[in-house]
């Protein structure tokens, strides 16, 4: 289907065409921005309630909710006083540049915020494909999903600058060789970083947000 | 974009065609055909090991199996004396009729068959979109992914015929409502079956079991 494979290549040059524009109008703003991509149900929603809670108001955050159909996810963070900006993709598998420009535009005065992060749909395949005028991607994957999970869907995999590891407080109940799971992390994108914790009991959360602070502006915006 | 989705549209007219020719093969061998779904990691290719060791030859079965680049799902299941066909997607999030035709192709005679299982891509969006000309579909959903996904991914859900809710072992040790899972199923969709069960301690297998053996063919091939 040739016909069909350049005009999604046309479609995606439109799209990067707008993720630039996106990087420049936060680069302006002086504000970084990470692009938090899983599997559903991989942990992207209560990751982000437990850093809200632990950063404490130390990084300015604000959050585009990316879902298919409901506020669910982007009501969970609001709760927390997060300003969200919430875009239901309809049938649509992910997220596309335009669709972050419209967040980005709802969400005001850009220069309030030190991180805007996108959590994306949740799909572990389609997102990886399209830019959004992220700094950096950030991948999850839950110990419960298994070890073999960088190695069947290695392009999501290796196009990360961190992967987390979640779920670390179930473990302890599963068949899994953490070890082996971070091994095929590597084997597939030897320069991610990658972490592991528990939101829930808080292990690993501070290689976590000593990561998310590394991402934040360390100057004033010009 | 209303181009790429008019374009959409005709490439989705000739997969259901497609589709239709693979389900009138099927049957004209007396078998019937099984599309599984699911995020990646929901336990999928776990449930059909579990489920090939309990039937232990009392369904002919056979199992197309789809990944997007390895055959690491094809071997589990070779290991246990299944016949299977495996389809890697490339950087593709579904599987489309015509490869499963291929993959009827390299099964052989069909009619030595009661089921053939697809084991789709994990992805809890896209497949859905997707006829491949079986059957009945099959949506799994692992405990650990929460109560609001069929609710956040409804399309999935309301094309299932059946539900199972996997990784029930796991439920003691989540701050999980799994009624209220269950209930969002429902909401979803009031006419699937609806199961629970875990592969890895045998518990709810019995369901799952009398339920796959429903679809069998019950009469011997025309």
């Amino acid at each position: 289907m040739t016909p069909g494979v350049d005009i999604n290549i046309g479609l995606l040059d439109d799209n990067d065409a707008l993720a630039t524009a996106n990087r420049a109008r936060l680069d302006r703003a002086g504000a970084r921005c990470v692009n938090l991509m899983s599997s559903p149900g991989s942990g992207k929603t209560t990751l982000l309630e437990a850093t809200v809670a632990a950063l404490d108001g130390d990084l300015r955050l604000a959050v585009i909710e990316g879902d298919m159909t409901t506020e669910l996810d982007a009501d969970r963070l609001r709760a927390r006083g997060v300003p969200v900006a919430a875009i239901t993709t309809g049938r649509s598998c992910h997220l596309e540049a335009d669709q972050v420009a419209d967040g980005l535009d709802r969400l005001g005065s850009l220069d309030r915020f030190d991180l805007v992060v996108i959590e994306n749909v949740g799909n572990l395949i389609c997102p990886a494909a399209y830019e959004l005028g992220e700094h950096a991607r950030v991948v999850l994957v839950a110990v419960t999903e298994g070890e073999d999970k960088p190695l069947k869907y290695p392009i999501m995999f290796h196009g990360a600058d961190c992967v987390v590891v979640t779920k670390l407080d179930l473990a302890p109940y599963l068949k899994l060789d953490i070890e082996r799971l971070k091994a095929n992390i590597q084997e597939v994108n030897p320069r991610a970083a990658v972490l592991a914790l528990s939101a829930e009991t808080g292990a690993g959360m501070t290689d976590w947000l000593s990561w998310l602070r590394g991402q934040a502006p360390t100057t004033e915006p010009a």
